[in-house]
């Protein structure tokens, strides 16, 4: 069997420009990287921006398991399989972090025969956003630093920064750190952290930005530090707007890259699901619905996640909802909500997956809560059995919903056809009555309790004295009444990675607030979860190299 | 009068393939980034690796001061100026580094009526590589520290990490650190600190490198730490360096752009002179001493620190040395170096001409003890009197070396014809006896004051404690009979920036000395140099902004 490297490197890829026109794109709208990538211009985003938007379909998950779901290869997988039935779908993802790519996963591109090409750029430097995102993110913080040690005009509080640097790495040793030490001519000495570059307040602002202008006011409003009398401190307030709008300026553009079979998809932004906002940007998003009769696009982990932030904080700046709901869940990974271990999910086993259907059930209530049709997907693997399928149908039949198996992974645009068509009918024939679960005038502690009792489950919710210390300064600073970005776990709907399946009766624990208010959210963290994650004890970076001809090799 | 990013916004450019034709280059031998940049392929560079190389001319200066010499803008002017007399020439250049342009300098293009073009794209980002080699460098440094997290097989003394993180900004906060705060779970407390990007090992390994595979051997080869056996442990011993040449493949082929006037330019890697050895790439000039008749390359700051590095560690690599040196002097610099403020330099001052003089003779018979024909470059400035410009012709008369104004900033090609003819007639006419200054049998201390006593006109070395006992110790792992790299202020021809003109009687203390193995030299630290710049109190990011066609402000 092909790796997916090897797939990808055996696929005579169409000149980016051709697919393009494919589009109705002519050369001039592109900025060429290469020759299969192309960022596109303004002008063409303003131009198209006064057509008619076509069909948007969101592709989620159950929550993440070590099994695999292959969400992003459905997606891809979706949108070939629409092509290839003669509509004109497009198809809009977020672009990879380093970090993961150098640790665990080695790539994130799609897999076997769904995939976005050039598969070894994407999962590389791509277009440069991220690096353009990092440097932006750490520039601000060498001025920051600066403006403090250089007399520190507007008084701030070193003890009080909250913006931090960012690496696009996984690296634990810059979690916590000590900046400013060796002396008065080396700057002043306090604590500092790094994040992983996708959990960067800029990449939330440069995946909701409208447009340059509207980028630029956000991070103007991003705040970075107190000052003495515990006034919030600006990115306008350093007067750096401009510098750091200028450094984004190219990272803001959408990217156009091709799948397999020569469907064009919009790959451009990338924050995690967990600890960000988890969709690609707003600017992919628009553009692909003008130039789509479909658009196909995900969102980050399970529906827990990104599909809640995809409604509650992307919509309202899209003003757009999907028209369905694509819920992608495997055999194998609902076995292992049900309790089987990894070695032994190779077995037939339908009380594990009778029992770990109970994820899947949860998700599709939790979809169909927002007033949106639902498909589920069964991604296909080569263990699963006939009774295992037949079983997982029989149970999403309870439920009522449309389910359908896909083998894009394996066969490609054909293996998605019939679910192609049934996500079609379902747009065509059932009611869409999109509405928010929470309302926006509600305040940060009712937002949470919103999406914790109703879509992760819980109980209830309990704040450390630190977060509610911040509830009460954040609704004197105004900003009570923003959305919220949980930071949660994706493995479990609570907030212990451990509790699989549909866990009851849990309380969720919002340890501490970080307000992000360029991008217009507060970032609620629970339970453990870190925004810079760490190598395992054998990284994928072991694996990689390049041959003679400058091909990689270890990416997958 | 017009700006830099004004006039280098006012010119139409040239589509990069239409250059690439001019040069003999085909579309194919190109990979587009956008319109006006292209990476050269491997294989168009192994291709004219069989070809005859042209005639080479380095560009250096006297020790820069506030004033301002232009030795860019007078690399550029010249290359221009020689195809204007119609003979096909190529530029090679460093890359900007985003420290400087957001910090002090706003930009390094060149300037006025010689520039290299897009000037914001090559200021911003570019093509990505000071991104990848940022990457590269904190990725090896996140495996690092992971392996001596995850039980530390090496069994690497985390004391004795030599690794330093990144950023390509000047952040005086990073310079000093402690990392691995918080815990066991959050990796190996230890001290650290951040260089900035060009003074990263993996840029001057990307600036020698003569493909990829002698990338991937010189990755292997660098030095990250000691064990607690005191052994040195390698890229290689961690396994990392195939990881590394993936995440640097793309970043190793040389970037072309073209000037105002459309000749073609080689701009790749940006290593800084002063912390690190200041040429472009190894690959960037042999490509274009095949594609040109001439080649005009520069080397960074002044000839102490730039031009020597060019020819005792870039010569020995290129396996080709330069055919005639041409050193920049502006009236006013000379003037700052006869001791005259910055505020008084509009003032005529012959007496402090002629004293500042001593700082271009000192250049002059460095670059004549290296066995090579020399010619003054006089960058001339609008408030140059006559007498000033006689007296200095006078004076270069007096060492018998040709002399000749240049005015390409204002003027363009025309203002630098009599500049290129000139340096055409000395390398037909004058004999070129190149010769190393020390010899590379000798060993570092050797070679140290080799350096100190010929081209900085130093009386002696003193070497601190710690140098002593590392001069020791790298004998032993057999690293005595490596080239030296000076990490020195550019300001002096002494390590004390304060010592203008030509200083004589001094000592250069040697502090420290840094193995950079995979590069293949010794860093040699002077006085107080410190391989991380700070801002300063009013940096040129707080003038920078993008407009709203998308179009950059505050470059120059």
């Amino acid at each position: 069997m092909k790796t997916d490297i090897e797939i990808s490197q055996s696929v005579d890829l169409q000149p980016i420009t051709s697919i393009g026109q494919s589009i109705g794109l002519k050369e001039d709208d592109l900025e060429l990287y290469g020759k299969y990538k192309a960022k596109i211009d303004f002008s063409t985003i303003q131009r198209l921006a006064k057509g008619e938007d076509g069909k948007l379909i969101l592709v989620t998950s159950i929550n993440p398991t070590p099994a695999g779901e292959g969400k992003s290869t459905v997606t891809i997988g979706l949108g070939d399989a629409l092509n290839e039935i003669g509509v004109k779908t497009m198809i809009a993802l977020r672009e990879p972090s380093l970090g993961p790519v150098m640790g665990i996963k080695g790539g994130a591109a799609g897999g076997g025969f769904a995939q976005v090409l050039p598969m070894e750029d994407i999962n590389l430097h791509f277009t440069g956003d991220m690096h353009a995102i990092t440097t932006a993110n750490n520039a601000l913080s060498a001025l920051l630093d600066n403006h403090i040690h250089q007399g520190n005009e507007l008084g701030i509080d070193a003890r009080r920064v909250i913006w931090k640097r960012v690496v696009d790495l996984n690296d634990r040793e810059l979690r916590q750190v000590m900046v400013g030490l060796g002396g008065p001519i080396q700057g002043v000495p306090r604590e500092d952290g790094f994040d992983i570059t996708v959990a960067s307040e800029i990449m939330a602002i440069l995946c909701l930005a409208s447009d340059l202008e509207d980028l630029k006011s956000r991070l103007g409003n991003i705040v970075v530090a107190y000052t003495f009398e515990l006034e919030p401190v600006t990115v306008s307030d350093l007067g750096v707007q401009g510098a750091l709008t200028l450094l984004l300026k190219d990272a803001l553009k959408p990217n156009l890259v091709q799948t397999i079979y020569g469907t064009a998809a919009l790959v451009h932004g990338g924050p995690f699901a967990n600890i960000a906002h988890g969709c690609n940007s707003l600017l992919a998003t628009k553009t692909a619905l003008k130039l789509g009769e479909y658009t196909v696009t995900e969102a980050g982990f399970g529906a827990d996640l990104g599909a809640e932030k995809f409604l509650d904080i992307k919509v309202p700046n899209l003003k757009k909802a999907p028209d369905a709901v694509v819920i992608v869940a495997t055999i194998r990974a609902l076995k292992m909500h049900g309790g089987v271990a990894k070695a032994s999910l190779t077995e037939e086993n339908i009380p594990a997956l009778v029992k770990g259907f109970a994820n899947l059930q949860k998700h599709i209530e939790n979809m169909r809560s927002y007033g949106l049709p639902v498909v589920v997907a069964i991604n296909e693997f080569s263990g699963d059995t006939q009774n295992e399928l037949t079983t997982l149908k029989e149970l999403c039949e309870t439920q009522d919903v449309p389910v359908e198996l896909t083998s894009v992974w394996a066969n490609g645009p054909k293996g998605g056809i019939s679910l192609a068509k049934r996500v079609i009918q379902v747009i065509d024939e059932q009611e869409n009555d999109f509405h928010s679960i929470y309302q926006s005038g509600m305040n940060l502690e009712d937002k949470i309790k919103s999406i914790v009792t109703k879509i992760y489950g819980g109980s209830d919710v309990s704040f450390s004295k630190k977060a509610q210390k911040q509830l009460a300064t954040f609704e004197k600073y105004g900003w009570d009444r923003l959305p919220v970005c949980m930071a949660k776990t994706q493995y479990s709907l609570s907030d212990d990675p451990e509790k699989l399946g549909r866990p009851g009766d849990f309380m969720i624990t919002i340890r501490e607030l970080v307000p992000k208010i360029g991008a217009g959210f507060i970032v609620a963290l629970t339970g453990d979860v870190m925004t810079m994650p760490g190598l395992p004890k054998k990284p994928a970076a072991l694996n990689m190299d390049v041959d003679q001809n400058g091909q990689a090799i270890g990416l997958f």
